[in-house]
């Protein structure tokens, strides 16, 4: 058993990365985390310290390591490419957070040599589609016990943003989910998207169009729009409600105990997404370690090519934010390699 | 059409005759305010007076008048008895506020004196029965979509008692509502009472034991437990969950507006019981003045029949409040007169 | 009392008028039904018969009878505008059912006639504006409670349609009452439309664009979004979620007993408005009549200016839906006479 | 890292066993299946193989085993007795599924020897104590957010029983869990239990009482109510509303997504516990992997203590059933080596 632990190597060791160091080492069975890298080292090592693992400055020479099995990259997006690069040239699997790449240009060479490779190594860290209420909206969608899908109405809300915090980030950091989700949920590719905004919230940082309404056309003629609200105050909400021919599924409705006090009925919204989306996270990373185990990656998860495709949906989403039109996806032909 | 107004004297103008006065006046229609008497001259003039109604001190004056078509008694439960005695002998319809009679005995002479004369003409207020949710509750157990009754589980909460409230007025004028819709709900009369208390809350006032747990048994064999809570703080809240032997369903949800805000979810709750059952009163005003019109009783209201089956659940349910003993009801055979 | 009974003329005896004089006569207090206009004087007759109401085919004669006290009209918009104006020009309190007129010129032209008279006259019958929910959320938003509105999402969702239903009624006879609610809600003009599609539903029959996702832009700069699917499927149902800088409210959620059965939990949905919206109704008219009695229109209700603001709205939405670009509401000056 | 992964003996293998051992193997970070004892050898196999684990027909040849590090119990409750003592002897955590053993007499032997070797070893797996749900019930009363508790109503809803299953076992095999529920929440020893049933359901197999009402008076003055229904028809039902001094909460209400369809609104039910306390069980085995590692027990965890409180209680609930009146719990004094 033990020498099939599987040796995790991650690159990036900020917040999600010491997260993720955490969720490897304490909650995901048969992976442990053996190398530790980060341009910062003292980062890099202090997330390694704790759970017995090396630590180095040099991302490659963690890619390179034979004592590492599989990688997980939690560094700033713009570094992508050449670290997909060299992992796919070295044949390793790699689980990666998103963006894929930050642009479709860059992405679009990461599939071409994972297929030019001829093995599927690249999980994007679309975790929704480990969440238990995506994966059960999904599966009533596919049953078609809603009968065609027609259109997804979804809201995104952050109770504030952190200082720095741009309009492009609220589709390329917070958008790509939904552009992820819309994807898989109906089976199908961005064709357009537009963005409208209402007057901005008094509570919205300077310089930020916040909230917006981001409206996306597919290729199936579904309609799906997207309330991103990243100041909304009250604490993070994910919601979509699929419209079907027969037929509607909401998820993403308030849990927890029901509590009576007051004068007022409720419960407690969560703070972040690590609260909401944990245990996605942790079935996400489970799954992507026992694909790495066998070699394959899985079937559930994010290909590079939905990587590639959501940094299309991206740079049409900015540029729709920015023109006020409705923007086209450009979007090559998808190789057969990529055929779900 | 004007000259079938029905000309309702209201006997009793404190708080709920004077909200009785302003729904006759006000939402029922085909009926209109004739008479108010009350023993405090002054209270029944400022009744009477906002709807051009005369006024009077003596309830019989009003039961006697020829230009009085109905009752409505709001007096106190201590003196309903002569007052529907009266009307009984002259064949006028009342509708009288629960309790019927605040003993059994009392009950049972005025159920006598109205099969001797022959004609329905009392209704009793429990106003549940006209309650929406009630009365699809009610739906669903007589078209046997839940399988047949084995067990409903009620909650009564109050946000506070005014000054002078005793744990026998929980039963009496709190959980006979619970009596009256489990022999409705249950088409059953109940055989016995049975009372517990846990810790008594301390924000109940001196000298009253509060929350308590009530349990009926019912000649059909199925088992009601009620909480009564009068002090609970939060508001005024009344659920009932029905069990069948193929599927529960459950009424007194949460309702109005869902609002988020500040990192909680939820609503308000009613703050009495006129908010929550308002509607209730109106629909039960309207079929009385309806029936009365046409010289019957409405078949879905209680009978007097069912104001002595509550007033004599609600002596076993304080003898065993006293005795801590579970408390036999003791019950009159039914005439045939009263048959479903 | 009996002399202040409002004697209700009511013109047009089709689906709708047989409701409104069942609710006057049974459920709305203070008010009778005197007399029944109908081109199809059988149709006429067999309303006014049951009621002890004349029947006539003129409706003028209805409108210039000195036994007439207030006029309902339920007849087809396109013959509103004479008999609003008859009945302004008489000066008798109108309660118009939706639409004002079917176009914002003849619209208009009913504003400048009341506008001369001087008198507030004419309610329009968004009777939205009277449901328990509506009004709470309206209550909730201008208190302030959930901050500066930003943006409404709204369904409205019909089972099926009846036969010859169009694209154009999709948005003249259901998304009108989201134009009303909109600018009611938001206190703003609805200053430009568009409207979107997604595929077709293969239950929409032929010929009709099945669902429509419309959206609003408003002169205070809150977006609407409304989704119309009116052969949704699965029974009628009408959603409202306002986002404020605050908070969010949500009305419209499912009501109703919760049941558990055979592996499922839930309840039922409406079959149709008068179910979902039938106390609004009584409502409505009861405020009405209260209002007619003392000679003043209720300050709730939709004014003839509503009326011609929701003409001019589906004027733009119509345009929007044919040319799929977004049409701009061209709206006149509103009077001081329409103040709020 | 590796060296450090707990190898766990598991002792039965049957449906429960097997569960245990793929839960070991697949979720549970940092410990690995080593052995699995069975009396049934190949079914021992039949776990074992799977996982590179070796199989034996002799329980006590696990416990003695050098390799292995800690016990998962998952046999027959009535054999549990002799291979507690055997491994509190020898000194190796065990986590010892429900019940600790089937009477108090033994359960106390096996506290008696625990509190004798002077170190915590056995940890009992009643799991909702890890449920994220319950968790957070516990929490909102241990920090006084409702006030003092007074009531827990409870509801212990099963879809159907397997043959054979007796009322006794509605005790012992689920109101055990509202027993360790109550006692944990209310951190209180419950002192009587009574039981009362209604009519039997016609869906209950010959000779079962089902549903019944079980009601347990606790040393904190609480009461708890509690339907156990294990006939139910529609599914797994959990629930507990704690009612407090200042509030109340809910936890068990439905989850999942929010289907309208046909006529209906709602969601699916749990089919069994397994479904609905997968991840209880989760957080339950990691919880107790990583305390073994570092030689002690979860705090959160029921402990031996617990584990003879519940036979207790159980033993108290059975004669109450028998008896049909209310039956006191007789259990030892709490040695200070349990004091929480």
């Amino acid at each position: 058993m033990q020498e099939q632990q599987l040796r995790v190597g991650l690159i990036g060791a900020g917040r999600m990365g010491a997260d993720h160091a955490l969720r490897i080492h304490e909650r995901i069975s048969g992976a442990r985390l053996a190398a530790v890298a980060d341009p910062d080292l003292d980062r890099a090592q202090q997330v390694a310290g704790g759970f017995g693992a090396r630590a180095t400055a040099d991302a490659f020479e963690v890619i390179d390591d034979s004592a590492v099995d599989a990688l997980v990259i939690a560094s700033p997006g713009s570094v992508h490419e050449p670290l997909l690069l060299a992992a796919i040239e070295r044949g390793v699997p790699v689980l990666c957070e998103k963006p894929l790449t930050p642009d479709p240009k860059s992405s679009l060479r990461v599939v071409e040599a994972e297929e030019a490779r001829g093995e599927h190594l690249v999980q994007v860290g679309f975790m929704r589609r480990f969440d238990a209420e995506y994966a059960e909206l999904k599966r009533l969608l596919d049953a078609g016990e809603l009968g065609a899908p027609l259109m997804l109405h979804c809201a995104h809300r952050n109770a504030a943003t952190p200082p720095g915090f741009t309009s492009e980030m609220m589709i390329y950091d917070s958008v790509v989910h939904e552009f992820d989700t819309a994807r898989w949920l109906l089976c199908s590719e961005i064709a357009a998207v537009s963005v409208r905004a209402p007057r901005t919230s008094s509570a919205a940082p300077d310089g930020l169009r916040d909230p917006q309404l981001v409206t996306l056309e597919t290729t199936c003629g579904a309609l799906v729009d997207v309330e991103i609200f990243v100041n909304c105050g009250f604490g993070y909400q994910v919601r979509c409600e699929a419209v079907g021919e027969r037929g509607t599924a909401l998820i993403g409705a308030d849990g927890g105990p029901l509590v009576h006090r007051s004068g007022s009925w409720g419960g407690t919204i969560s703070d972040d997404f690590r609260d909401r989306f944990g245990a996605a996270f942790d079935r996400e990373f489970q799954r992507w370690a026992d694909a790495a185990h066998q070699g394959r990656t899985d079937p559930t998860a994010a290909t590079t090519w939905d990587g590639y495709a959501a940094a299309a949906a991206c740079e049409a989403g900015v540029q729709a934010q920015t023109t006020g039109t409705t923007a086209e996806v450009d979007l090559a032909e998808r190789p057969d390699f990529y055929t779900p």
